[in-house]
């Protein structure tokens, strides 16, 4: 299995393209541009949703749901957003079709064409807002904190598997509030929950910034963003979290009683992760033998094969497993064993390999003779042999080191390729070398774009801890506030 | 709050959508046909799937996902389906929006015209077997196991909410198998999980049976449903599970090599349950006052409220409710506590019965006094005072006498509307008053037709587990093998 991945050095591309595929992750589908993802890959993104549900509801956010659907008048109400998604947008024209005259097959029935034509939403932005308007007339009512869990649909020209699909699911919060200050406090809270979620379940660093006017989503005041560096060097934007402004509450009309009887705009936020952290989440750790999962989001944490020459010794290592099992359980470790009789051991160390369990146990004659069982890290590769007793605390805590190990392995890279870049003639060089330049710009999209036309390199973000000594832009010369983080990105 | 609500009395399904909307379960939407859950709707939703998700995990399904969108030529594949669902589709034709050439607003681009029609998912049997397609060669592969969780669309003309909406969010099995016997039996057995789990946690009675032909999924060779009785009498489907044979795996050639190296198509079924569950949970329980729900299923079980006159009693109050949800938290009873200032107990009371909290515990400074909380019952709507020692035991122990009792209460309502008839004339006259009328009948889809036409009532099942004395049919006088439940329904 593993022999047939393309190595990263090879073509990173094809690397990760073979290892969706391989670790039964997603495959393309049938419809262009929308992936299926397999059980494997979805048991990882069940873990990924139950997890930011926990921390969504623990913010004090609720979940609902709302329609598929958006009238095209309503993507119109906010000029931006409709600048920003109007080139996308899978729309529906008709609600019925017939059987065709002559007799093959189908076509769309005239009859049933639809007055005005629905657009399957790439974010719920103006349906929210022309539903809040009904919600909200008091400061009373406010703050409004709610997510939905939903599939959306942007019709992109160029998609890969999780990283760029036209149909992908995703979180979006939409919150709204009476006061500028607190939607901006939100925004900054989500996206401080979302750099949490990354660096403690996906073991990812990520840095924390704003983006550039020219990178803001469409209809936002600010969009705060969470940043990763995949091992090319390349960077993924992770989630983001927007400060709306009134802008929607203006575009539908949304307003409130405040305090003192005076009637003002409500103010927003949105904020929202998708399956594109898959992507992140298989790019930062894997390796050319296959995925490498943190142990907090594997859908199993540890494998156990055994490796045996007849029943008997079988049924002896099953009740050793079966010893070994309870005690893991009991940690709230989750256990797979693997006692197919089809597959050979090789087979099997080969598969869980390429699909990242973090620790696979090894039991044969001779470990029960000595009462021991081969432990072996996906992370590092290496072997060793425990034993049984009070394995589970060994497990226990050699879980926790993967998940730290492999997060630490993902900050010295990044910090390996992270580096000031003073002149624009050493950025065009160093670019090409991939990784995070933190440089100086003067603030204007001009500057912005032409560095973008030149290099294909984007400002990833104004970080938001970042150093703020000023200096000149390594462009135009003239004075910069702070430096940028840029990047070739995804 | 309580008295905007239409009785039952008055009209039924005028207090159904009342009860919906004010208990802030769900309203329609800007979309035609299309609702938004709201909170307090969504967490029943939740709870709901996750009881369910459990029990599909624990029956060896897996989760996966497949695309939002089906091609044209898909649907037309398998003769039944398509003639069961292209009346209703939502289509999506092109793929671009552009500025209207009158600079008025927003127009489908005409150039952005999808070469074939894309159909939003009413259900998922053809894209899904297209995929299956390609994991499926040996019976090594077999069986397959799935299910998805989504969202769906069919063009509905009358809508209800929960009951009947254009887009509902539901759960798709789909099973592949490498025998008919054993595809028939995975379909029963999801039958199972279902009713055990309308009885165990919605609290809902349901009949198990098989559908007449007339009645079946489209592209089924047996449909098994579970069919609960409203209030009104009318009958609710609220949940199917189809043994669909090898029609999908003819339509899509899926074949394998069976053990024997034979090559054959494929077996299938189909489940499914709905956001429907949600109208059948409120139209089984809930009263003239609002909802009622069953505690397994409640978003908060209990609700604490406090009645003060100043911040002093308020904080000795509070204090001796940390001590109390301390103690049912631990025995994982969910409690609310509602300090809220800007609104009377009296206000709260209305509007936690409205929203069908199980159980309302209320403490004013006699209680403090005696060390007793004031406890009322929901269901019963009966109240005593307790003493706080030990009241966690005493309100678990409630909750659970709930649970059986409203169950016990729709059990015994529906067994007071179910009766035999054997006469046609009678039939007339008893569906009438509704319920569940237990027939004979000849087999023939004309006699049903013939029924459905003069009465309105159709064949709700053919009850898996009924009195299977013979006798002859109510209208032809024909043969027939055993009763048949009829009602009018949903």
């Amino acid at each position: 299995m593993a022999k047939e991945l393309t190595t990263r050095s090879e073509n990173y591309s094809q690397w990760y393209n073979d290892l969706v595929i391989k670790a039964d992750l997603a495959e393309s589908s049938a419809v262009r541009g929308c992936m299926v993802i397999k059980p494997y890959g979805y048991a990882i993104w069940e873990k990924i949703q139950a997890e930011l549900d926990r921390m969504f509801k623990e913010t004090g956010h609720v979940n609902a749901y709302f329609p598929l659907f958006i009238p095209k008048s309503f993507l119109s109400k906010e000029a931006e957003h409709v600048d920003g998604f109007a080139k996308e947008c899978a729309v529906v024209t008709h609600h019925r079709l017939m059987a065709s005259p002559d007799g093959k097959g189908l076509i769309v029935d005239p009859e049933a064409k639809l007055e005005e034509e629905l657009i399957v939403r790439p974010t719920s932005e103006t349906i929210i807002w022309s539903t809040y308007k009904n919600w909200i007339q008091s400061y009373r009512d406010l703050p409004l904190l709610i997510n939905q869990w939903a599939n959306v649909v942007r019709w992109e020209m160029r998609t890969r598997l999780f990283l760029r699909t036209t149909e992908f699911l995703w979180q979006e919060g939409h919150t709204a509030h009476a006061t500028e200050a607190e939607a901006v406090e939100e925004a900054r809270k989500m996206l401080e929950v979302y750099a949490d979620f990354a660096e403690r379940f996906m073991a990812v660093p990520v840095l924390k910034g704003v983006k550039s006017a020219n990178e803001r989503f469409a209809g936002a005041l600010d969009t705060y963003c969470i940043e990763a560096l995949m091992q090319d060097g390349k960077a993924l934007q992770a989630g983001t979290s927007h400060f709306l402004g009134q802008n929607f509450a203006k575009a539908f009309e949304v307003t409130f009683m405040d305090k003192s009887n005076k009637l003002d705009y409500v103010w927003a936020t949105s904020w929202g992760v998708s399956t594109r952290l898959m992507g992140a989440l298989i790019m930062t750790h894997s390796d050319d033998h296959g995925l490498v999962l943190p142990p907090n989001l594997a859908p199993f944490q540890v494998v156990i094969v055994p490796i045996y020459k007849n029943d008997e010794q079988l049924e002896a290592i099953s009740e050793k497993v079966a010893y070994i099992t309870a005690k893991l359980k009991a940690l709230g470790i989750s256990v797979k064993f693997d006692n197919n009789d089809n597959k050979k051991p090789g087979w099997k160390f080969a598969e869980y390999e390429l699909k990242g369990v973090p620790l696979r146990l090894a039991m044969g004659a001779r470990d029960l003779e000595n009462g021991t069982v081969e432990v072996a890290r996906r992370d590092t590769m290496t072997k060793e042999t425990v034993s049984i007793e009070g394995i589970e605390i060994y497990i226990d805590q050699l879980l926790k080191d993967i998940q730290t190990n492999i997060f630490q392995k993902a900050y010295d890279y990044r910090a390996s390729v992270t580096r000031d870049v003073n002149s624009y003639d050493e950025f065009k060089v160093e670019i090409e070398k991939g990784g995070f330049l933190m440089c100086y710009w003067d603030g204007t999209p001009e500057t912005e774009e032409k560095i973008k036309d030149d290099t294909k390199a984007t400002i990833r973000c104004i970080p938001l801890n970042g150093d703020i000594t000023p200096g000149v832009c390594m462009v135009t010369g003239k004075p910069s506030t702070q430096r940028v983080v840029f990047a070739r990105a995804y």
